[in-house]
């Protein structure tokens, strides 16, 4: 079973991914992902997954499992935590862990193996979102969970080691240090202004118009003022809401609209940019909050972070985002 | 100039080093570090760099920044920030940012170009670590800066552009977020225990036995608890010690022996492996500190890290470091 084991000086979580584990010289050669050959997420090959726990598509005369599925969400064969098993909690010395409970769960977004999430149709992208709320409510029933942490790793350089187009998932029995940052900032804020600050930084940059990519009647893409790597983009729900659970069905095709513009213009831009992007909302279980707006947030993989990013938490980036937003705000134009 | 910028929300700072931008389309190809060819940091070379600010060995009646060294610091010519100029403060809107003063040298540590950090010699080893206190000093002299990070990128993997064995530090006008968590954790821990954490993870880690690479009579290599990645180590002064230039000089040979032997190690253990070090003390200007206490951290580049892990500051590691520790101690048995 895995172990999350927690740095002692600065509080910080890692999991122990036994079942992962390898050689030391296993980790030498960085591999590129196999073009070709077998694809366990393509149709006709869903035995070769563990069994799914959500499918959209399939005609509901057909088995679980089978063909016939347009999305389909399975357990992550080498997961990074287990469902299986209670939480418990143990010192050693000065030191604390916890067997490694959780989910990792991996959204199939698309049956045909070509697709990318640029080219994924709008009914597609619009599963996808769908998907994404669909599992965050039915983890969110398991009380041993905190977080479900929804990512993209596109791209070997990001991370990716399958090429049919994916997103996934972890459910996590712990707030995620990330995720309680931003709630102790915005908190702050709001103790101080009354405000939610993501709204501020909205009105903010709908005034001054020169970090905004794009928005629609309900979304807003633009790039953060200090932003960690270039062309980093965060897209923002414009009414205040601070969790993704609470989105409406009709904001779902508008936040396939704008997701698909804003990487259509960064492939225009810069093509095939391995990218990630991540979720960030309020906790499982959490009431809705005044001081704390979802987002999601997408960095292409272009910088390399190395010993002074690792060692100080500053990150160097060589581009400012009035720079690249100019850019990509011009991407189709080219 | 370089920037320096908040995140509203986090209070992490990022540099926007305009000097080092580039096109979009340029941060595509990550290419690989060019072998042979021209070396900027070769002897004979040295007036393609900017002016030394520091050399060893050249016989006194030669000119600065003219062969004969054994060891010469360097401005970075591709500069994150800058040394000239005032710590100007600015608000934008809801935002801050001040402009990007500081030192960004790098320490060639042989004038042999096919020298590595793990062939060096103990000598050229000893005068590195001198050099590193050098310019400690000699930085801390500057009222306008707060701490100073030395680092290492050995590899492309692992950041590094040119191929001649060399480290870096960058000097910085705030408290970097990494060292100021270091700090805060190891005081928290310190108002209850009254007792050095570091201290106690040493005396825990020499009982155990479990996670000790190696130790000689003033340092002791450790893997820690909860490692980022496989094979990461700790270097620490066994004596309690807050700042790395009060180190003695007689330590300088110890700490150049044993961190010779951890890399000597982890080199049997994974040839080659991508690495970065960096080194953590008290802020410039501080006072000895009984809860804080200097280390080096060594990190061999082997995973990747991707949307999970930057979404949420946990980390997922497929190697016990009690695994990872048998095979390191038994690096030279094979």
């Amino acid at each position: 079973m895995p172990e999350l084991r927690k740095d002692p000086i600065l509080g910080r979580w890692i999991i122990i991914a036994k079942e992962r584990s390898r050689r030391p010289t296993d980790f030498v050669v960085q591999e590129q992902i196999v073009k070709g050959g077998f694809c366990p997420l393509c149709p006709g090959n869903e035995n070769t997954t563990p069994a799914e726990v959500l499918a959209y598509g399939r005609n509901p005369s057909q088995p679980p499992n089978s063909p016939g599925w347009e999305l389909r969400v399975v357990p992550n064969k080498y997961p990074a935590l287990v469902i299986e098993g209670g939480l418990n909690k143990e010192g050693v010395g000065i030191y604390d862990k916890m067997n490694g409970i959780g989910a990792h769960e991996v959204i199939i977004e698309s049956p045909k193996h070509e697709d990318t999430f640029i080219t994924l149709s709008p009914e597609r992208l619009i599963d996808v979102f769908w998907a994404f709320r669909d599992r965050l409510v039915d983890l969110g029933r398991d009380p041993r969970f905190k977080y479900v942490m929804v990512f993209k790793n596109s791209g070997k350089l990001a991370g990716a080691s399958l090429e049919h187009s994916h997103s996934q998932l972890v459910a996590l029995p712990i707030l995620p240090r990330m995720i309680v940052s931003e709630l102790d900032g915005s908190l702050n804020y709001f103790k101080y202004k009354e405000r939610c600050i993501f709204c501020d930084i909205i009105r903010q940059e709908q005034r001054e118009k020169i970090r905004v990519v794009c928005e629609n009647e309900h979304f807003i893409t633009l790039m953060p003022f200090a932003p960690r790597s270039p062309f980093e983009m965060w897209i923002l729900p414009k009414k205040h809401s601070s969790s993704y659970i609470h989105t409406s069905d009709f904001a779902f095709a508008a936040l396939a609209e704008i997701f698909s513009e804003t990487m259509k213009r960064l492939d225009a831009c810069i093509p095939n940019a391995p990218f990630n992007f991540v979720l960030h909302g309020a906790p499982l279980h959490s009431e809705p909050l005044e001081y704390f707006h979802w987002h999601f947030e997408i960095r292409p993989k272009l910088t390399t972070t190395a010993g002074f990013e690792w060692g100080s938490g500053f990150y160097i980036n060589p581009m400012p985002p009035e720079d690249a937003a100019v850019y990509i705000r011009e991407a189709f134009a080219k």
